[in-house]
């Protein structure tokens, strides 16, 4: 074990400083002075940052003995993430010579675009070390800034909806990423939550639903209002059904909080690429309603054949919170596309094909890309955290009964 | 036991299932597509949301075993309370064919009413059931828009002002109801707190603190920044006094957490009614100072002489945090109008009548419909909770160590 | 102990109602009617509000049996803090006739100058009694305030500048104050965290941090977005590096709490004083590496060598998160301004010397009358708080569990 720490001291410092020069030189190139006017105003990037930092790292913290470490390294590769990702979109930016955006407005998407990171953290949470972490977050960040370039330059797709590909990205990326960790021992006691941490997640996950209309609506433009209350709608019904169905599920007819959790949020969701388009708050309701379906089935059906099958072990059960809602999000928004425009036969069949391109690209790109980091992440240089030592912040924190004040 | 289990299983699902089904169909006939602007902006919108849904939930997690169910009902609750909301208002507009607001400001007004039913669901915290909890919200959340629609057509009291006999009308609704519940057992150890548990109540609680002079401004137009300030000087003056008075009134003169949950809010209860209308700042600061004193005096003497005569529970104090300071604001702002129009003597008795009347009729009403479903509630078809089975969260919620992960 | 009680019930009370019925009476001879137009919108008015309240208040909460009175005592002085400093802008307003600032912007900057009071109570947490705090902090506003006022008015500093004085004041008074108090026994158990009290102050810390950018923007401007990104990046990078200094710091190269604490927020406080003047965002970078050096550095070195030498104990280690990263950060303006405007060497000369002035006379001024206050607060009169009774909430809390429910 000393051994370990060693080399954990030996390799978590360095690698973040490096990454950290790199960040400011590359800064130094691609970010002039600020002239350009930002179309995202400070209450959207606001309420971004809060959800990535805040409201994430506490619905994260369900864990008995993981809260330092699920909020801690939840904020330390969130701002990683946000920064690499301004980074690639000024690189990109400065190769296409398009002119610049304010950066409010890049540090925004940055964020929006870093939530992939933070709901592939979810699949590995307690099990990868910071190493790690690390090294998924920013190829992570890269492949789906490149993913989302390729869909909104090649496919047309507009950036609101492309940006809302960040769920389904996270999503497929972690599982495949998680696809190659060893399973936590069955009986280990420390994969578990407690009352106290399970209210301390409640917390966060309250928090990122009343912030849920700002991240569906922050490059919305003129439909800001209308994706609010379709998102609001959406998380209310989601919510409403988690209840009904989590006793429905249940063996004893109680509710279970995890399902709480996971399908208050899946509305919000479901409801990301289409949120701006629906006209009628009870279309947005009924896929509150679906999402909150999805989502409790799936964590009912994949926790007894799924995921044992597959050997897929999913910490906070991002597949059913994120995954499959915006698998049904995709789909419906295409679906509510063709009602739309089925007079206009050869517009349909095109915005079909491009937005079903958009999203298996997405998916194959998460899938790929994700297993090919697990394997990487996996080989004996990066140190894995042997399976007894998961979910245990004693691995990574000195202890304050240990460190009697200042 | 069992039976109880499978009776509650039985019921609460299709309950909740039913009622979302009849709010999606009526969505569907009451809510065309958003095409009116809205006169409420998107951050009063958030600010009453996060304390409905945030800060109220937290608010109320003081009981040491009922942490789960103070936050997770809150939501149901609150949610179905919403929409229950939304489509009353939506309703009473096509009956009077009046021109429809935006959606976001029909939430927002939705959200400020359905506070009355998170107040009322403090005085029977821990004791009603999930089945009880639901059918008292839509029941007061109709009653309550109902009286509120006629104190404004009949009245015609300012819909400002009548959005604020939201806490009078929660407060007496919830006692009458909490009347008809049978009392726990003093000798219950559930039936308190813990530090863990008053300190996560205190976040609720400042969380909801710093968002009042929202919630007092969300409809006061051009007023908004004189509301905004007199809250906050009324909020600051009951705040600090809080901690003179429970000094003051317990034995060892220590604070008392309790006292200052309550008191800490009452001065923005208080100054509700006349926000907008308030010049001076002294005058909100000395609101501030008699809604600290009527909130601590209240809770000392209720506890000792009231409470006991009249056989009620009040488990978080309601009727002093929300009930006689919104008695005393609704008198304060009679007076303020009286000194104000003074000169004016026929218009000061109009307004003093109607003013009055409106005062009497949400008390009244409140009273009279909380005694009704009180009394329904505890028909033998509810299921009523036993005493030893109050406040207690193991009665609802799967426990975490029972369940190892997924 | 008994007569400790009573001693300390005989004078808190009324010395709060004192001050507060002082507050009321020139609130009604300072504060007329609100006609002015506020140059502070509603929006920063309640970040900072947000900030004060409940981000420090939970950020103070580390201490494992103290979390009532750092929350409790922590609204009880900041809001007789607030009312002080609006009074003292008051009055020094109808002194030199100037016209009057809306009360939305009065009360907002006086919660930024209040700042000072909140950061100095955490040099003396658990050591100082209410009475002790509130003297304090009547005393730190009025000198803070004053020594703005000699700033603005005499030496031309601008009041965006000068207020950002707040952290270096409130660290360097904290610091004099809290050499006066005898220090806790080493073997004191009281005064450590633990997993939970580090987890409840990460989630004051985290939402501290993610306000920080208000904080900056309060009176910006036109350069508000300039401020808001600065200080987005410099809290990044420090925050990043807060992990790397961490690990290269403990014996055992793991993570330490209390580290990640303080430097996560001392870029925020360094590059307020140059947030709204930096131009590019990799010069803000660049100050929040060094701000995270210079406080995981500082608390190294002043744990070891400082402190004990100087006798001073700093309960939550306000000199390294607040005070070292504030002198960093009023340097590096003066660099700034050095190369910005060195072509034009008198004026060179004149900015250097009014800023150095500043920053001179701030420090000194927090040192001497801290020292001053620090010996005051210590005479017997104020009844000081035995050591072995520090850190301890149930000296003045009435606890939960002798009190079972209303």
């Amino acid at each position: 074990m000393p051994s370990n720490y060693r080399n954990f001291r030996n390799s978590v410092p360095w690698l973040i400083l490096v990454l950290e020069a790199v960040f400011i030189v590359l800064f130094y190139f691609l970010f002039p002075g600020d002239v350009a006017v930002s179309s995202v105003s400070y209450s959207a990037f606001k309420d971004v940052n809060r959800m990535l930092i805040f409201g994430f790292g506490f619905f994260l913290t369900f864990l008995k003995r993981y809260g330092f470490s699920s909020t801690g390294l939840n904020l330390l590769i969130s701002l990683l993430g946000v920064q690499c990702s301004a980074l690639i979109e000024g690189l990109l930016a400065f190769l296409q010579q398009r002119e610049n955006e304010g950066h409010l407005e890049r540090i925004a998407k940055a964020a929006v675009s870093t939530t992939a990171v933070v709901i592939s953290t979810g699949a590995v949470l307690g099990k990868a070390n910071p190493v790690q972490l690390i090294l998924m977050a920013v190829v992570e960040i890269i492949v789906f800034d490149l993913s989302r370039w390729i869909t909104k330059t090649f496919l047309q797709i507009p950036d609101n909806i492309s940006m809302m590909h960040v769920h389904l990205f996270g999503a497929y990326f972690g599982l495949a990423v998680s696809s190659r960790f060893s399973e936590p021992s069955p009986k280990s006691e420390k994969n578990a939550s407690t009352p106290k941490s399970d209210l301390l997640s409640m917390l966060g996950t309250l928090f990122l639903w009343v912030f849920w209309p700002s991240f569906n609506s922050v490059q919305a433009g003129n439909d800001k209002n209308k994706a609010i209350c379709n998102t609001y709608f959406a998380l209310a019904v989601s919510a409403v059904m988690a209840f009904t169905l989590s006793v429905l599920t249940t063996k004893d007819g109680k509710f279970r909080m995890t399902d709480i959790h996971s399908a208050v949020l899946a509305g919000g969701v479901t409801v990301g690429h289409a949120a701006c388009s629906i006209n009628y708050p009870w279309i947005a309701m009924i896929l509150g309603l679906l999402a909150s379906v999805i989502a409790i089935l799936g964590s009912y059906c994949s926790q007894r054949c799924l995921n044992p099958a597959l050997k897929i072990h999913d910490t906070s059960g991002i597949h059913f919170t994120f995954g499959l809602p915006g698998v049904l999000g995709a789909l419906a928004h295409i679906v509510l596309l063709i009602i739309k425009n089925w007079t206009d036969f050869p517009r349909v069949g095109y915005l079909v094909l491009v937005h079903l391109g958009a999203f298996c690209l997405t998916i194959s790109v998460a899938l790929v890309i994700g297993f090919i980091t697990g394997l990487i992440l996996n080989l004996k240089l990066f140190k894995t955290v042997p399976g007894s030592k998961y979910f245990d912040d004693q691995f990574y924190w000195e202890f304050p009964h240990l460190a009697v004040g200042f």
